[in-house]
């Protein structure tokens, strides 16, 4: 992009201080010139990828410029030895991980917006989703970044090293803190082979206890060949039902389980999970079940797992929490908050990745009301601080949460971010009003 | 501890300028006195663990008050269904180790000096080791820190919870920063657990294509049970031969291959390792091979690799490079310095963890000489900077190497560590001279 000729400049060159601008740069040599242009003048931006975050990550609250990802959708290269793949930050991860799938390999990250969310933003969310269980978190298979410093400069640590100790690993600072400390331009990432066989198993269990009895049982089972251990409540169950016109696959349980196995051997997976599924049904930790292997029947499956936030959203205005809480506290939460709302709410419905001791807590009304925000916060901010939780599990803070950060952070952490903040973006353009508590 | 009538005032009290201390505080408190009194002063700090690291990170260079965290040996906590282990930053990781499988479970991080090693060193140095293929990274298995600042500071992020996407991950900052960014007291680890099927083969092959070609037919037939794949070459197992009496379990054979894989059923992994077995033989990758499956052989086999090390300090003076390189050229550079060495080296060999693009680079000699040094250095390290590879892969910076930073990062990045370095540590009293360039 040459400034001088480029679409984008008479955008730069408006006053951005009374308008709204979206610019859509192709490379990073493009977001250093915008940068460095906006670094200059003191004009905020924020950058914006699939603009499918929770928190409010990536939308400008006042007026910001945003600088999308959208153009910056190229794969630079793929290594069909290693599995590690460099593209650029726009690159949207369904077609990532359908280009992986052709060669052998998937992509570590999978969630629900997987349509239409960028790795760049997906990285900068530090997104968990729902191959967290079986292949970690994004800080241990993203290789390399590269990423535009506030300034305009470019930081290249775009490796594809598995390993590299040479001084601090800088591109921790840039995954999960929300373009608030630089613009990530691309990202290399190591993608495990591909299992030869998969299979689904949807269960109904009869109390919390036994679904984290279930969840004990078939980790030490299935060991090795577990890559999901889902939950969702009947409640859950009963809006996809009602909105969506699922229907559920088992007896009707208060509690509904998603086993994923993901192996090499399909012989070898399909005896480890007859096993365990003889086991539990059993010992009545689980009453009813049912098994996929098909394709097909396991999209399905999946679905009344995936869909259950677009359930959601057709059932009113929705209060949403993505809590982690020690495994055997879990469920309380849920319970406590039913019976404290009563008929002020619609439902509070309890569902997620279990595996991870990750609630996803949603409450639906009518309409949105001061008075139930008033009774669900900060007492859900509480609750799960003093169970030591993260109010925040994978979602991030944005805007939505940024003054929350408290409950699950000492001052001295705080304090530290503050400073990194300062030293990364020391006039405070990069997605300001997002991530950090506003000073008081 | 009191300052005032602990065992160390005395020496907190003499002029550490002109000698030599060794501290041993209980508790992260007392490390923060320490750390409050030295920052005061001006007074130089160097934290100490195991001191087993290979690039001197844990050696003080001039006057520096080391800080040993041997008295720091306690286990904090233990959660026997999430598998979280909260422990002091003094243990050892062969202690660690056997309190976790007694409960079912193992540390992710296993590596040759385990009987003296301590967490918080492993953590500062973001070790790798014997089971990253199969756990990955510290970067990910570590949940949380407890830190001592520079100022004395206790900066508390020990937390337990597999996912927490509250604000930027501070303890990143920790992981791998040598001491250099503050003194790691507590670690929060996420321990897996404990395969019940462990099997190791140890093969023979004709070439190191063979190899590779082993590898990924490895990969894709064993799968999710794979947990290491490690490889020798022939100098290696004659040096283990020849210092520690070790016989070769093969056919004499160019490179030799360490397959581990762990599991949950004994019998299907028994049948996968066969199919593989059987695969590699029948089409000449590997020429001949060895399986273990009783405790007492796997260690035998495990020995021929792990007790390398020990063999080459046997053999004289050892340049050591510890390498990560692009896969199919990891060996070339052993091959070419052995034709460029000729008769100036006793012996040059290469092993590592092939799965991991992990090369140790091991050249041997009667005694040092500058002259031998300077036809390795810097030839080594370009040529690993030509194949985009890292100068450390899994042993840091410290004090040997922390002038080869530049050869695998860029001088943005550089640049970026400096700014980091001075604002955590203005006084610059935490382990000088370690990790970052010495500036000129």
């Amino acid at each position: 992009m040459h400034l001088e000729t480029s679409p984008l400049v008479p955008v730069l060159r408006t006053d951005s201080g009374s308008s709204k601008v979206l610019l859509r740069p192709r490379t990073s040599q493009e977001v250093a010139h915008i940068l460095r242009y906006c670094h200059e003048r003191n004009l905020a931006v924020s950058p914006q990828g699939g603009n499918t975050g929770m928190v409010g990550g990536s939308t400008p609250v006042f007026d910001e410029i945003i600088v999308s990802t959208a153009l910056m959708n190229q794969i630079v290269s793929f290594h069909n030895v290693s599995g590690v793949l460099v593209c650029q930050a726009g690159c949207v991860l369904e077609e990532l991980s359908r280009y992986v799938e052709e060669r052998g390999f998937v992509v570590p990250l999978d969630l629900g917006a997987k349509g239409s969310c960028h790795i760049g933003g997906n990285v900068a969310t530090n997104a968990g989703g729902l191959r967290f269980l079986r292949y970690g978190s994004l800080r241990g298979t993203v290789l390399g970044l590269e990423v535009v410093l506030a300034d305009g400069t470019i930081l290249n640590c775009l490796t594809s090293l598995r390993k590299d100790n040479t001084g601090y690993d800088l591109k921790q600072l840039f995954i999960g803190s929300e373009g608030t400390l630089g613009v990530i331009t691309a990202v290399s990432i190591l993608c495990p082979p591909k299992p030869s066989a998969v299979n689904v198993a949807f269960l109904g269990c009869p109390g919390f206890a036994e679904v984290l009895q279930t969840f004990c049982t078939c980790r030490g089972m299935l060991g090795e060949i577990l890559s999901a251990f889902e939950f969702m409540d009947a409640e859950c169950m009963k809006l996809v039902g009602l909105h969506l016109h699922l229907a559920c696959p088992v007896q009707e349980s208060p509690f509904y389980v998603l086993i994923e196995t993901s192996g090499s051997g399909a012989g070898h997976d399909a005896e480890k999970l007859s096993g365990f599924l003889e086991q539990v049904l059993g010992s009545g930790l689980v009453t009813d079940g049912t098994l996929a292997t098909d394709q097909r029947r396991i999209k399905m499956l999946w679905a009344l797992r995936e869909r259950i936030t677009e359930a959601l959203s057709r059932d009113g205005y929705v209060y949403k929490y993505d809590l982690s809480l020690p495994l055997d506290r879990l469920y309380d939460l849920v319970s406590d908050l039913r019976a404290r709302l009563g008929l002020h709410a619609k439902h509070v419905v309890g569902y997620g990745h279990l595996g991870d001791g990750n609630l996803h807590l949603n409450v639906t009304a009518e309409a949105f009301s001061p008075s139930l925000l008033g009774t669900l916060e900060p007492y859900v901010y509480e609750w799960t601080a003093r169970q030591r939780g993260s109010v925040s599990a994978e979602h991030g803070l944005g805007f939505k949460k940024k003054d929350v950060l408290g409950y699950s952070k000492p001052p001295e952490a705080l304090q530290l971010m503050q400073q990194l903040k300062a030293l990364l973006d020391p006039k405070g353009i990069l997605n300001p009003y997002k991530t950090l508590p506003t000073r008081t």
